[in-house]
């Protein structure tokens, strides 16, 4: 084993320039999806160097950008998953760039373009890896291997969660690398193990047909701002409880490991109270009451809209009220069956009249990989020996992505977030970039891994 | 007193003209306090007006605009007061008007400009008035009559409570007479005993320096939106009964003689139903209980802002959130005592971090005259003489103006509404006019009044 580690970093030691160039190239190509730009060319090479490395390729169309799917057989049966993406943020505002950002620039020892690292040089980087274990396991992988580069991450994936309903046989799979993995500002690799889900919502309430003058008809015409806001409070309790009827059904508690895990994290109440200006917290959490707490789904009003909201006063009764809610979600809960279950509380509750109206992009569910996964071991060991230091694993992030698109389609599979990152990239903003030494580590880390999957239980 | 009321008949019909021409003189000089337009040359007319029909006039120096003052002493003790304006509202669009707004012109047996009806002639219908009463007492006042013409009625006269408690002296008066009296739709004569004051206040509660990511910290960081719904629903109960304590203290229940007149109000229901689409009524309130809820103080939300409001969701925990609120009062509620108690409730109830801050403009007193004063019995008396109409009273309308500012400083003076209204005559619009029926029948309504003043218990 010790052997086929030399040979996957002497491998990627060697060959570190012509990955970069590569990465170059590729990031010299535009690919803007919120603009639209570029998206069918960077797309085409893509499967250029999916199939230069001898993953066989092929773009597939969506409703919106292609899809582009690059797979090789391994020795085993296996074989890993690995989600990235070819389009990148708008690079505006240009003159904040040192180097214009498609003119990928090598400077102190960091590659700088839009896409540099996100995610176009992590891309590169796990190409890298499988290349060099292929190189450690006498030219054959040994696993099987699947590239999935989303063309719409930037725009919130709209297309991949049906591209994966219609493709799974294509992507059947045994565990995934997720993008966006790396180090943490202390320099220690991790990975967390699940992350939130959210069902985004819009409440309405219309209880006349215009605005009304509160002087004439306060005293008896209904008020769609208090209708809203006695909806609101139906919802959850001063202690923070929410009370919609089987809210907490699904929701798992944390496991015993994941609770072990929570408290092993830092203690960042201080950071939060700088950072934000918080005086207290919810429920009077304090310390590493909130890492615990993120296991706590959340009922968390995003906006209210009503009347009139200019300078000084106006008398008037609001015919027309909106509030913007978000629910996350945790592991097992249901964007769908929340849904459901809200509808029918306010119903119970007498709110007929306040209908419910759900946008795109913020239905998700909720995704979870246990902390004993032998994975999740491997990953870690792999991990320990390159950064040569501690491997920490989050048990679950308070955010949401669509790892479950894939994870649960594909039969429960386990995720890790592994990759180029760390905390000054730039990522999404000007000057972007990947360090070359977090690209050449991240190789290392991920060659390992596809080195050693065939072997886990 | 028959003999009287001929003369004061025949005085103003053959003057007619005379009147109408000085209102096409004071028209003719724009006065929109809003854009400060002509307020000088307004006021020393009006100073001119008053003196030349044996008021002494003076104009007086506020904060705003100055107020003009005319008085001159009668038989009796008794005085009468008249509170009307010079200041006009903004005559734009000048497009919609059939002849231009400054340029006053007689049309179908009415005078068109702004300001013809409200209040410019309206004011010059009680200066013919007065003369007519004088005529018909050999060439001598049966009481004391002094005018106070504000300049800023149309901007929510800001100056004018401060004005009158500055000159408790020159405004002494045992009875006043309002701006904005006439006749209904069905051309009845009438008049409201009182308004409602109102409490403009609007919640302010910050619990956070910056809007956080609802996935980061929905579930430890506190939401301003979230605070201010609870301290919102802390105000009022389910049932529209307002929780804070003390808040019904000093609220009069209507008399039974308002309660007899309420019933004797028509039953809006349907038109109200009709005109604003409401499906039912707050605490099921149904026919003439519409009335009576006049009598009900009220917590009027008229907006709140939090948030992100735009289109589709952003998952954001507000920092912020406001809320603007209306109570309307009824006699003998004070703004003051109820915003005190606001404040007492919220720090009560935990909500000490919500703040408080009061607008100009909205911050009445109500006021309430007896249905059974004898000034009334008078103006029902002689307007029924002169309209052959019978005279409505309308215990308490729900709306405010600032009357209060004259009649608790003078000692709680009864006041009627009189003049020369009727439902079409585009007050504020394009095309205001004033019939020339209406001048004269509120200038022989208010010529009987003056007539009639001294001889009240």
């Amino acid at each position: 084993m010790g052997d086929k580690h030399d040979v996957i970093d002497s491998f990627l030691k060697e060959k570190l320039d012509g990955y970069i160039e590569e990465t170059k190239t590729l990031c010299a190509q535009p690919s803007v999806s919120a603009k639209k730009e570029g998206m069918r060319e960077c797309s085409a090479l893509v499967v250029e160097i999916l199939n230069r490395h001898g993953l066989a390729a092929q773009s597939y169309e969506t409703a919106g950008n292609p899809v582009v799917v690059g797979h090789a057989d391994g020795k085993s049966e296996r074989t890993l998953l690995f989600y990235n993406h070819y389009d990148v943020q708008p690079a505006e505002p240009f003159e904040l760039w040192t180097t214009p950002p498609f003119e990928p620039t090598i400077r102190d020892g960091a590659l700088y373009a839009r896409g540099a690292d996100d995610d176009k040089g992590e891309f590169m980087a796990r190409i890298a890896a499988v290349d060099a274990a292929r190189a450690a396991n006498g030219g054959e992988l040994p696993c099987g291997v699947t590239f999935v580069v989303d063309g719409e991450e930037e725009i919130g994936s709209p297309s991949i969660a049906q591209f994966v309903k219609e493709h799974l046989n294509l992507l059947k799979s045994n565990a995934a690398i997720w993008e966006e993995g790396g180090i943490d500002p202390e320099g220690n690799p991790g990975t967390e193990l699940g992350c939130r889900g959210v069902m985004g919502v819009e409440l309405s309430v219309e209880t006349l047909k215009t605005d009304a003058h509160s002087g004439m008809g306060g005293h008896f015409l209904p008020n769609a701002a208090w209708r809203l806001v006695r909806a609101l409070v139906s919802l959850k309790g001063p202690d923070e409880r929410i009370l919609i009827p089987g809210f907490y059904d699904r929701a798992l508690p944390p496991s015993p490991k994941d609770t072990e895990l929570l408290e092993a994290l830092p203690d960042t109440e201080a950071w939060i109270r700088e950072t934000f200006g918080a005086k207290e917290f919810m429920s009077g959490l304090k310390g590493k009451q909130i890492n615990h707490a993120v296991f706590n789904p959340t009922c968390n009003i995003e906006g209210i809209t009503t009347g009139y909201q200019g300078e000084g006063i106006k008398t008037v009764i609001p015919a027309r009220a909106t509030a913007k809610l978000d629910f996350r979600l945790v592991p097992e809960q249901d964007p769908d069956d929340i849904l459901d279950k809200l509808r029918a509380h306010l119903d119970h509750e007498g709110f007929g009249d306040v209908s419910l109206s759900v946008g795109d992009g913020a239905h998700i569910w909720p995704f979870k990989t246990s902390g004993d996964d032998p994975f999740i071991a491997l990953a870690a060991r792999t991990a320990e020996a390159v950064y040569e230091r501690p491997y920490f694993l989050i048990p679950l992030i308070g955010g949401s992505t669509p790892v479950y698109a894939f994870a649960g389609p594909l039969g429960g599979i386990p995720v890790v977030f592994a990759g180029v990152n760390y905390s000054d990239n730039r990522a999404h903003a000007p000057d972007e970039h990947v360090r070359l030494v977090d690209f050449l580590n991240a190789a290392r880390h991920i060659g390992r891994i596809v080195d050693g999957f065939a072997d886990l239980p």
